[in-house]
């Protein structure tokens, strides 16, 4: 209704609404077109105050036509302030935006899930697909029984345990991939030319990444309608940076917030830094990497959305830094510790680089910062298991318990 | 406040509001009472819905007098209807309520865990503790973090490692006892009277256990004020049960629900199901068991509220039923294929429970039912890892690729 079509975001060529999402002239990404003019005229804070706390509050700004097919219970997570963190980190003012708590499973990639399932229906398509990491797995698994579509999901084979079962457990067609994400990527790519099949991020890529923005919608909601000064962001194709970036900047223009000043930083594990690296280099082009860090679910060495995202950072004063295995594990448990969030490897990263940048001076003390925690913790256990206190063991009596109390604490 | 006192459950005797739970003149277990002529003054359907969406929207008929500690992104967790579910079960319509989404650990047990912690502020305590089959543990591990409780919670030496480690992660002390959920409780009432320590589900357990109510009140909001027909609920103390049909009765005397004619229904583990048997041989007390089943969250031989449970089910028409660990991972698969929820061995047994009734026809196929889902699937991976649908494993090309959906499919 609100959706004018497609437009490509390098040379600005128009494109009806079509499941496709390569400029055919130049090879640009194709990025969803508005009718901003007439959202303004039924779009505002008081007529979202009255809707239901759940991602399609924000529906003008997202691209379907009819009604959604699900995702009625995803977004509208907890943003809560987090004084614990923030002085333990040595800042004035700290947020957790906490999708670990995500529905229907536990973290950010149900927002896009929600709105690319409902794309796919409105096309036509009767199976749906995604490569993915294995957040994007679970949620395109589960979302697919709740709306009635066969489903596909592609993973590289050596991923988190967790991951690969709350996949499986949804019934669908799970394909291992002997190759890295970037590998299976580029095969759904084929395999979308093929077959006719919904593949949420790649032909449905337009218009499945729009949902991402709903993170960034929320957190002005949440604050009382206004941006946070900083923002701390995992990076993995970097397209979560371009549209947190992209819906904050509608808020403002229709104005939603009034004023938009947001610096963005970016957070990546350093086995997997392309971001980073570009950054750090003053480069304008990402040279990829070959993926090697606990942070799967971010492990992407070539990511798409790469080039917007250091843009972003770089326009506004936002900075790009990266944090060793050793550190991920660290700020999980700095989050689990202060919060009682339980964050899964992403999470770690970005309480890390958060860490960092603080220590390093570049984010200001004397500010506030929103932290990005878009994954729960129970989907990556394997990486902190060796890392806990230990277990004090006892019979089942007052007098063990007393002994080890004494001699164990 | 709002806070009466104290009240014996079996002979009414009257106690001061203090960290107490058994009545010192017959053993009975003590219970939360309110004036509820005072609440009726200021809570109201149209007071309610200017509240935020967490437990504490309810807070008149919560058993705290200041403000609270925790759970501010506790509850209001989804409830939806379920018609794939609905569907399958042969049923006319059925919803389920949602709460392994709930914030931080993903159970209905961070609801009581809010209330409790915030009453122990209230009373001073400075450690919080819990006896606990998992998932009360992960909640009070969580919440005495975000809170600053120093905290120890008991569990049975032969937890799923899930539960083990996402009690561990927060950094408290984890106590493992060589002994079932049974004589962990029973330590756990020695040690409180030992050490001045606030035991959520002991010492403090007729505040903790008000938590509960939450659950029943956000079904009846949730359906516009109004009780279901139906409801399944799965028994461990019992507690649940009790709490949900206090919360409905309550809102039903407050004047918030215009009836209140639910049917309750038991479900509970073959290889613990004391609640069940006594029902099933017309018994007024419970028998003890020694639990065998993989629904070790629900794995309670001696369920305290058991008989208040039982009085419930049979003063509302309701019954009580149990089913074998094959028809749980059964109920698991079936919720996950329909809905796309993945939940935990407990909500297999509320799923496999509802089955069981409705194929019996005790359920009537006409009416609607609400299916308690109280905790979440990645807490209890082990049970379902080898009963899944196999991986399919190829090569990263088209080819590959092709010629294992041909000869897999």
């Amino acid at each position: 209704m609100f959706v004018k079509g497609l437009k490509c975001r390098e040379c600005g060529r128009k494109y009806p609404k079509e499941p496709i999402f390569v400029c055919e002239w130049c090879f640009g990404p194709l990025e969803v077109e508005y009718d901003y003019s007439a959202i303004k005229k039924v779009f505002s804070q008081k007529e979202l105050e009255k809707r239901p706390p759940n991602i399609w509050r924000y529906r003008e700004l997202l691209p379907i036509d009819g009604e959604p097919v699900c995702g009625l219970n995803t977004g509208f997570t907890p943003l809560f302030s987090a004084q614990n963190l923030a002085q333990a980190l040595g800042i004035k003012k700290c947020y957790i935006k906490d999708d670990s708590v995500n529905h229907p499973t536990l973290s950010f990639k149900d927002r896009v899930v929600a709105v690319a399932l409902s794309k796919a229906r409105e096309f036509g398509f009767k199976t749906v697909a995604c490569a993915s990491t294995g957040n994007l797995a679970n949620s395109v698994a589960s979302q697919s029984r709740a709306s009635g579509f066969d489903c596909y999901v592609f993973v590289p084979y050596d991923l988190e345990t967790s991951k690969i079962l709350s996949s499986l457990i949804y019934g669908v067609n799970l394909v291992a991939v002997y190759g890295n994400y970037d590998e299976v990527n580029r095969l759904c790519a084929e395999i979308a030319m093929t077959f006719r099949w919904a593949f949420v991020n790649v032909n449905l890529r337009p218009y499945y990444a729009e949902g991402s923005k709903t993170y960034g919608f929320e957190i002005a909601d949440q604050l009382g309608f206004r941006a946070p000064q900083n923002i701390v962001i995992p990076a993995a194709s970097g397209s979560l940076v371009t549209k947190i970036y992209k819906g904050l900047a509608e808020f403002y223009q229709l104005g939603l917030i009034p004023e938009f000043k947001t610096r963005f930083f970016i957070a990546q594990a350093e086995g997997c830094a392309p971001i980073v690296n570009a950054f750090k280099e003053g480069a304008n082009i990402i040279k990829p990497v070959k993926p090697k860090t606990i942070a799967k679910s971010i492990a992407i060495g070539n990511p798409a959305d790469g080039v917007y995202a250091l843009e972003i950072v770089r326009k506004t004063g936002g900075y790009a830094e990266a944090v060793s295995d050793e550190e991920v594990i660290e700020g999980i448990k700095l989050l689990a510790e202060t919060e009682g969030v339980f964050t899964e490897t992403a999470g770690g990263v970005t309480v890390a680089v958060t860490k960092k940048l603080i220590e390093k001076e570049i984010l200001p003390r004397d500010e506030e910062v929103v932290i990005c925690i878009t994954g729960n913790g129970l989907k990556t256990q394997e990486v902190v298991v060796n890392h806990l206190k230990p277990l004090i063991r006892i019979k089942p009596n007052l007098e063990d318990f007393k002994k080890h109390i004494k001699g164990g604490e």
